[in-house]
């Protein structure tokens, strides 16, 4: 039998808590860290290990091989850096860092450490995108033509007051924030985008970042992947619609506020006309976060790259790049 | 009580029927005609007047006073022209031409000839969006942001083999086909857009023209028009959708094979959280085509402008053309 | 190869011109009668054979092997008495008579010349029975504890003034009409109803006959069937809601104006919450129609008793009549 | 100003709990109690008052003159008794007894003591109850025909060991514990019901009461409320249809995971045929508690009869035990 991980949880906010509710019979927490050290302790209380302000205790806790960098964006790229030279393996929450200049260097410096990177794109960890991955590379749609996909949601009073509007802290908002979900489950159904039209603008929220992300992406192939990410959607939404040649998927909601999941196959009749459809709704607690430790984990055992690895959040912040400087925002000064 | 309006209509296909069959008490048609004559006198035969092979001969029928266009994309303009002309007042269906080369000299001349000029955009018209009008204008949703539409058929089988899949007769694919009425649409409640990002392409049609068309559209104050159409919809589908500071309207379905026309009113609470909802669903028969008519026949006697006039179809037209030139595509030459 | 059957159909309204297009290649048209003989002529000169004013030449005519029987209600046992007699098969629309008294001697009667009846209990066939079947038949919802079923419609302008509302043609109103095929389809799953509770009367239509019928039917294991047919239901449903130890299957939509034929199964699962659900939709064309007729012509080549029998049909009079009895109508003085 | 009624809340389970959040500014917690001590202290410390294990206490509390009965069923009656005797005005959750027998004489008793009692059906205050009535007293839909409804829960693993599941606690099963809502409703609308036909039985659950009720009730004018209450309905559910003469209202959740709160208005068209529907929806908290209390410290404060009183709890459960009784049931003995 396998001895079991052991893991230190940097940044325990919410995601932070959430992730350390997932390691299961595989992994043991031995260290977690925030600013709040009460926050590290609670989380240290619940699930083993010690708490600390600092996360650099953290990372030198004996024992540690993985490390989950779960902060605001701003330090990210810092501690995923600080972890891979200490020979830790890493899973660092999307986007990864703030701008691709920050996450670019970290690929070189992962191949020179030997360790693995995972960036948390759990949405294609969730039950919909697992059974939407299975038909497509299954060939039940044909070849994928395009894609459209909303995602949003309507804030909360003071929002803008939050890290998030901040664009030190969070490199821009909700294009930096939802939209790279959006566009890694784009590029993990279509591959790598060559052309970037897009717009990005702040309608709403009372901050220096943008609350609305508009995109058009194509491939080499004129796939194109039609996204929108808001967080002036006033009701919570999530749909994403596949198009093949021969059917289509559509995933909506996330579970929670965005609704119960659910996966629509449209099945393209030989005389056209209205598709028969099948659906398929996931109602019980979302299992994202533990299938995508797991394969995580998995990885490091067989010594594979991860499916979601720092080339895919680069891929995902070059075209938030693009987009912000095409719509006069400039984060990075 | 005021005398009919004596109709011509030239075209008897789908649309050309549909729009004898409004002519109700206020219009008496006299004329009609279609390249295949029989078209032409079945339509005389059940509605009145006298059938033609040729369009001139329905314009010179003494008393016509009123020309409906509903010809294939090729001869809207000419035969508008020709009726503008003959000092008839015309309803000529969109897009109005292939181009905007061909509906821009129309407006000049229908100034010149003292005729009015409505171009069927007849969505308008549509019992849901006159209620979306209502409450946008009776501000109820606050200032606009942004709106997103989705509009798209499935084709038929050998649908790449009919008129519209050749660019001399259609001027394009389905951007200038279903894509006219969401620019059109847009354009009503967002005003004029002063930048235009898009993309079409051939994807799935052994045609020369594009079946799909992506669109980002700016006003000059940012609002976002995010909208795609599509003949490889493979479930019908129609849905507009509007964003307000203050609220959110969504219409889906326009009847038929698109599902029932329903409004949704999103209202924001002061709490922010999930919105308050009201819906209107419209099961009944779709009245745009009379309501579109009847609103044409009182600017006539009112002598106010069409609210959708040659203007209107201009606009939508140089959006077409700037997303075709810049996809490769040239229809015009 | 098999040669065609001889086919007659009796009574050429909506029904009976339906069944004559699902004869395909294995049923030849001979002969078809009505009433209105215009009616049987347009259908004869579409689906071939003779057109008769008088039903009992149609059943004379020679080679007639199968004869359908699509009249009122008044004429349908009848008719179905004489086809057996002449050593016919016989597919009778359900519900086969006016009372059970009209039906029951042609159990006998059958057996006696060896023939097989059918009664048109065409919903057992709609694709989304045929999988609600497999499924119960695979275990998969476990023991079958109670369904719930509503099935209704809204009449028209002047319905109560169709033979319908006549009971001396009818034998009764929405309970004999709709309420057939849910007795049916619950007795399909459930087995004999051994004790029944119920109620009719007439709401709103200007008929003696009942617009509504409420149903408590048990059978002597106490699973429940809990039926409701209108034809005061304002907008057309048909629901069918159906309750194993391990799950739910529901059925809605008959297609039309009953909306999309859909299938749901809910899965519970081990941890209870909200069961898991799988979807199937058919916007396709009904194939009920053909499914029957096949699967007679089946029974009558393989010497098979027919899955809807009389037996099937004289449960169900014998359900409405009691209820018609205790509610205080008397149709069959 | 008035002062603030003075409020003991007996039982400090789920919904004593919840009333205790009800009381706003026009109520005072002066004393709570519950068996379970430690439950009346933590309400005590969260709203005011002193908490008491035994009921007796809290009910002799100076100043108070509102006493909330929300106990197991077994007490409800008797508590609610003394009460009255003390001169208190009470607010007793439904089925306020476990049989008839229980209830009937606290109507005479309140009388003698002038004091008010309102039973706790608090789906009347649900914002799409409140509004339906509204369009009902408004005569939208016209005369009322009858009504159907749906309403239940999949419990949970071990609910057949809960104290629900023993009759001597609870007089019953599903149909006295969720069905008295749906009676209560039906009356509300209907008002008294003449007849009765109906049926309990335990499918499901490991427990000598019942886990569905069906009913069919009749008023002296044939109206009929066909419900059915279930705790083997796999996926909770709530819908309640009313049907008119011209027009239908359908309310369907009731929040949570009942789904959200909604309601839909069916308008019939002059041309009959698919009605023009408005629907509403309720996604915000729901404030049914809110509001019963505010109309029942109103009813006090102008001396009127509550709207839901002793005799509508008493109607409700005449009817569960005339079923108990049909079906095999003597939780009286």
């Amino acid at each position: 039998m396998t001895a079991k991980f052991g893991v230190a949880i940097i940044g325990c906010g919410f995601i932070g808590q959430k992730r350390a509710g997932t390691l299961g019979s595989r992994g043991r927490l031995l260290a977690c860290a925030d600013p709040e050290k009460e926050r590290a302790d609670s989380v240290a209380r619940r699930y083993g290990g010690a708490g600390f302000a600092d996360w650099a205790e953290a990372l030198a806790t004996p024992g540690v091989q993985v490390v989950i960098v779960a902060t605001r964006h701003d330090a990210l790229a810092e501690i995923t850096a600080a972890a891979i030279r200490a020979g830790k393996h890493v899973l660092v929450e999307k986007p990864a860092g703030r701008n691709p200049d920050e996450v670019f260097p970290l690929l070189e410096l992962a191949a020179a450490h030997g360790v693995k990177v995972h960036v948390g794109f759990n949405h294609r960890y969730h039950r919909a995108f697992r059974k939407a991955r299975e038909i497509v590379d299954g060939g039940a749609i044909g070849e994928l033509m395009f894609l459209r996909a909303r995602y949003g949601h309507g804030g909360r009073p003071g929002y803008d007051r939050e890290w998030r509007a901040d664009p030190v802290l969070s490199g821009g908002g909700e294009l930096i924030d939802q939209g790279p979900h959006l566009i890694d489950l784009a590029g993990w159904f279509l591959g790598h985008f060559a052309e970037v039209q897009g717009f990005a603008h702040t309608y709403y929220w009372d901050m220096p970042v943008d609350d609305n992300g508009f995109m058009i992406l194509r491939t080499a192939a004129k796939q194109v992947a039609f996204l929108h990410a808001s967080c002036t959607e006033w009701k919570n939404l999530f749909s994403f619609e596949l198009y093949g040649r021969q059917g289509k998927l559509e995933v909506t909601g996330l579970g929670g506020s965005y609704g119960t999941e659910r996966l629509t196959h449209y099945h393209m009749l030989p005389e056209m006309g209205p598709p028969e459809t099948t659906s398929w709704e996931y109602p019980m607690a979302d299992d994202s976060w533990v299938a995508e430790l797991q394969e995580f984990l998995d990885d490091i055992e067989l010594d594979r790259a991860p499916a979601a690895g720092l080339d895919a959040a680069i891929a995902a912040l070059v075209i938030v790049q693009q987009i912000y400087k095409a719509s006069g925002y400039d984060h990075h000064a």
